[in-house]
């Protein structure tokens, strides 16, 4: 693959990425070090919470969806770099011995207005599990070069 | 501390988190494993990007944004429990040796309408760096239990 400026991404374009799974050993490490709350730290005490058991902290799957869009084919030239995002949810929790996936979708395509070598593109991500049943789903504008001309 | 329920939290309370330090090591570790780009993984390869230096993942802050919200008196019964957000951006580089703090405050207040014993909480969560500057501006929304009859 090689790396895609503004003027190689259109709208419509899709992208998809490898699988990844999530065990419960790491959901419980990384609970622990950036989110140590029962849910997401301890079967037993998860079991009482709104969560109904074991859930990886949203910030794990957030991570762990950065890691296989990275991976992926969209590749934009300067690297996957975030403006911020127009929406962003976990419409459901991701369990130990969930295998999730990325697939990308570019929803707009525009130069910059204050940098002209910039511009911006509004991509839609999806993070799914085994089941085909969306875990994330964010509308994100990443900074991509424009070709140098 | 004891936890708030929807009815102990009103619009305009603010509330502030200890400090946390962020060191190269850790940028670099956290990268290799969920954000594997030259500009968070290596102080050279970072120099020439748009970062101009090694700096934080945006996920890593996003991480470390959380574990500070956790122990910081926020406490909502339950957990804190992200529905999804209405705004999330970054709007400068974390760097090695930055200490990040968190102040949150309370913009909305309501009732579930499909919930009658859960009601959310909008807050903006702005996560700064020691010199007050905001690396991480988000506006989130929170599921919290209503008080019990």
């Amino acid at each position: 693959m090689t790396e895609r400026y503004l003027e190689d991404f259109a709208v419509g374009q899709t992208f998809r990425s490898g699988q990844l799974p999530i065990d419960a050993e790491r959901i419980k490490t990384f609970a622990a070090e950036f989110d140590p709350q029962p849910f997401h730290l301890d079967e037993a005490a998860a079991r009482d919470t709104v969560f109904h058991g074991l859930a990886a902290s949203g910030w794990h799957t957030a991570a762990v969806t950065m890691r296989l869009l990275v991976e992926s084919d969209l590749k934009p030239a300067g690297g996957i770099v975030g403006a911020g995002f127009d929406e962003f949810r976990w419409p459901r929790p991701v369990r130990p011995g969930d295998e999730l996936r990325v697939e990308s979708e570019v929803l707009e395509v525009r130069p910059s207005r204050s940098r002209p070598d910039q511009g911006l593109l509004k991509v839609r991500t999806t993070t799914l599990n085994q089941n085909g049943e969306p875990v994330q789903i964010s509308i994100g504008n990443l900074m991509v070069p424009r070709r140098p001309v």
